[in-house]
C-alpha cells in the first residue's frame, strides 16, 4: 500500500473525472477518506448506490468538513458559486484544486473565496472520453495522460508539491504552467478542435440531402472520430468557450484563415498548394507517434477497439 | 476454398488498397491469378519481395493483358491517363473498376476509354488508414466496411451484380449509389472533415507561441484524432479535392457558415446557443454506436489501442 498523500479529500462534483479520481485514489491508496457531492439528487442516489466514494454527503459544505484536499470538479462556470458556499468551512492548510479545462478565468473566479491559511493550487488532467455522469468513471483515465498544474503567483511550493505526488500517484504525469500559456495551449489542442468537430456533425446533421441514416452508416472515413469529440458534455464545453473566450477566438481566426486559403486554392484548382500543406501536417503525426500518445497501429476509421 | 470470380485480377497501382485487396482476394480464394503494376520501380521492387500479389509487370499492359478485372487503385487525377495507356489491351468481357474517393469525374474520365464489349462500374471501399504504400496492405482492411458501388447509366447488371460479390468476398458490405449523391455524401462524411483536420493540425503547427513539443505532448484531448486523420496520403487528397470540388465548396460553406454563428454566440456569450448546438451533435454519436460503426468503449483521447 501507498502512503497516504491526503488523509480526507472531498470531490465536489461526481462525474467523470471526480468518478475516476475516486477510483484511482482506492487504486493507489493515497487518500484515507473520500467524500462526494453532486448538486443533483439522481446522481447522489447512484454514487451511493455503486459506492463510488466512502461517504456521499447531501451538501458541499458537509463534504468539505475536514478535508485536507477539496477537488472542484464542477462546470466551469459553477466553481466561483461553490467556492462561496464553502468558503468558510475549508479547514486551515487544507488545498483547493480544481479539474477545469480553463484556469486563467477559474483563478479569477475562485481566489477571492480562498481564505488566510488555505492554498489553492489548479490543476488540469488532460484526460476524458465521450461519457459523462457517475457511472463513466474508470480507475485507470489518468494513466500516463497530462496533468497540467497551474499554480497561482506566490503559491506555497510544498502544496504544490504534494499536489504534483498525489496526481502522479493517480497514474498522471504533472507538467507546470501558468495561467494564460495552458488556456493558449488547451485552444489549439483541445478546445478549437471541439469546436469543430461539432461544427461538422451540426453541418452533417442539418443537410438534407445526406440523409442522417447516410452520415451514420458510412461515418468511418474521417468524420467518425469528429462524432466521437462531440458527444463530450454540453455543459461543460459550453463553459469552457464561455470562460476560454479570447484564446479560442484567436485561434479560431487562424484557423478560418488557413481554411480560406485551403478552400481558395480548390476553387482555383492549385494542387500544389494543396499537396504541400497536407505533407506538412504528416511530421506532426510522426511526431505524436514518436512522443508515445498514440500507436501507429492502422485502426483509422475501423472499429476494431473493442479488446482495447 | 470459396469459389473463384475472376480468373485474373489486374491491380493498377500498389498501394495501402490495392495491397490489402491482394490479401484479401487470396483469403477469400476468389482471383485465379493476381498481377500488379505500379509506376514507381521502388513500389515494384517491394511488391515482388513481400509476394504481394502473383506477378508484378514492369507496365501497366502487361499486367491488363488478359485480365478479367482490372482494378484502378491510382489516385483520382491518374485514372484518366492509365485507361489511356491500357485502353486497347483490355480483353472483351472484361470489367475495369476504380477504389477512388471521387465517382462523377472518374467516369467522365475514365468513360471514353472503355472499349465496346467492356464494363465500367466504379467503386469506393470506404477503408482506410493514415498509412499509404506496398507494405501497408492487410487483409482485414474491408472487413465490415461498406463499398459503395457506382455503375455508370446503362451498366450490365450481371457485371455489376458480379463485382458486388467479389467486394462481398473481400468482407465489405456494398451499397449503390449514383455519382453525384455518392460525391456529396463522402463530401459530408470524408472530404471536409480531412480538410478540416488538416486544417487544425496546420494552424498548430504555425503557432508560435505554443511549441510543436506542446503541440505533441497535450495531443490527447481532441487534437490527435486529428493528426490521424491529417497524416493520410497527400497526392490522394490533393486530388480528390480537386475533383469534388463542387461538393466540397459546398458543403465547406455550410461549415463556415455554421462556425461563425457558433463564434458570434462565443463572442457575444450566448450560452444557450453553445448549450444547444453542443446537445444535437450527441444524437448523432449515439446512431453511429447502435449502427455498430463503433463502440462507445471510452477510449477517445487515450492510446490503448495497441491490444485491438
Amino acid at each position: 500500500m501507498a502512503e497516504v498523500i491526503y488523509n480526507r479529500v472531498a470531490l465536489i462534483g461526481l462525474g467523470l473525472i471526480a468518478g475516476s479520481m475516486s477510483l484511482a485514489m482506492r487504486r493507489a491508496g493515497v487518500a484515507g477518506e473520500i467524500t462526494g457531492y453532486a448538486r443533483s439528487q439522481a446522481t447522489r442516489d447512484t454514487a451511493r448506490e455503486i459506492n463510488l466514494v466512502d461517504r456521499v454527503c447531501d451538501t458541499a459544505v458537509e463534504a468539505v468538513e475536514g478535508a485536507d484536499l477539496v477537488v472542484l470538479a464542477v462546470p466551469v462556470g459553477a466553481m466561483g458559486p461553490v467556492m462561496q458556499e464553502i468558503e468558510a468551512t475549508l479547514k486551515p492548510g487544507a488545498v483547493v484544486t480544481d479539474v477545469g479545462s480553463v484556469k486563467a478565468s477559474v483563478l479569477e473566479a475562485v481566489m477571492p473565496h480562498i481564505p488566510e491559511g488555505v492554498e489553492f493550487v489548479g490543476t488540469h488532467p488532460m484526460a476524458g472520453t465521450e461519457h459523462s455522469g457517475p457511472r463513466s468513471g474508470f480507475a485507470e483515465l489518468f494513466d500516463n495522460r497530462w496533468c497540467l498544474v497551474v499554480p497561482p503567483e506566490g503559491a506555497d511550493e510544498r502544496a504544490v508539491k504534494r499536489l504534483e505526488s498525489f496526481w502522479a500517484a493517480l497514474g498522471a504525469n504533472t507538467e507546470r504552467m501558468d495561467p494564460e500559456h495552458h488556456d493558449t495551449v488547451c485552444a489549439v489542442v483541445s478546445h478549437v478542435p471541439h469546436l469543430i468537430a461539432y461544427t461538422m456533425v451540426g453541418v452533417a446533421d442539418d443537410l438534407r440531402r445526406v440523409t442522417d441514416q447516410e452520415v451514420i452508416k458510412f461515418s468511418a472515413a474521417g468524420f467518425r472520430d469528429f462524432t466521437r469529440i462531440a458527444a463530450s458534455d454540453p455543459t461543460m464545453w459550453r463553459d469552457v468557450f464561455l470562460t476560454n473566450k479570447d484564446a479560442a477566438l484567436e485561434i479560431l481566426g487562424r484557423f478560418t484563415e488557413e481554411l480560406f486559403a485551403l478552400q481558395r486554392a480548390i476553387r482555383t484548382g492549385d494542387g500544389d498548394h494543396l499537396h504541400d500543406y497536407f505533407t506538412r501536417t504528416r511530421a506532426i503525426r510522426r511526431g505524436i507517434i514518436e512522443a508515445g500518445q498514440d500507436t501507429d497501429a492502422p485502426d483509422f476509421g475501423r472499429g476494431n477497439k473493442k479488446g482495447a
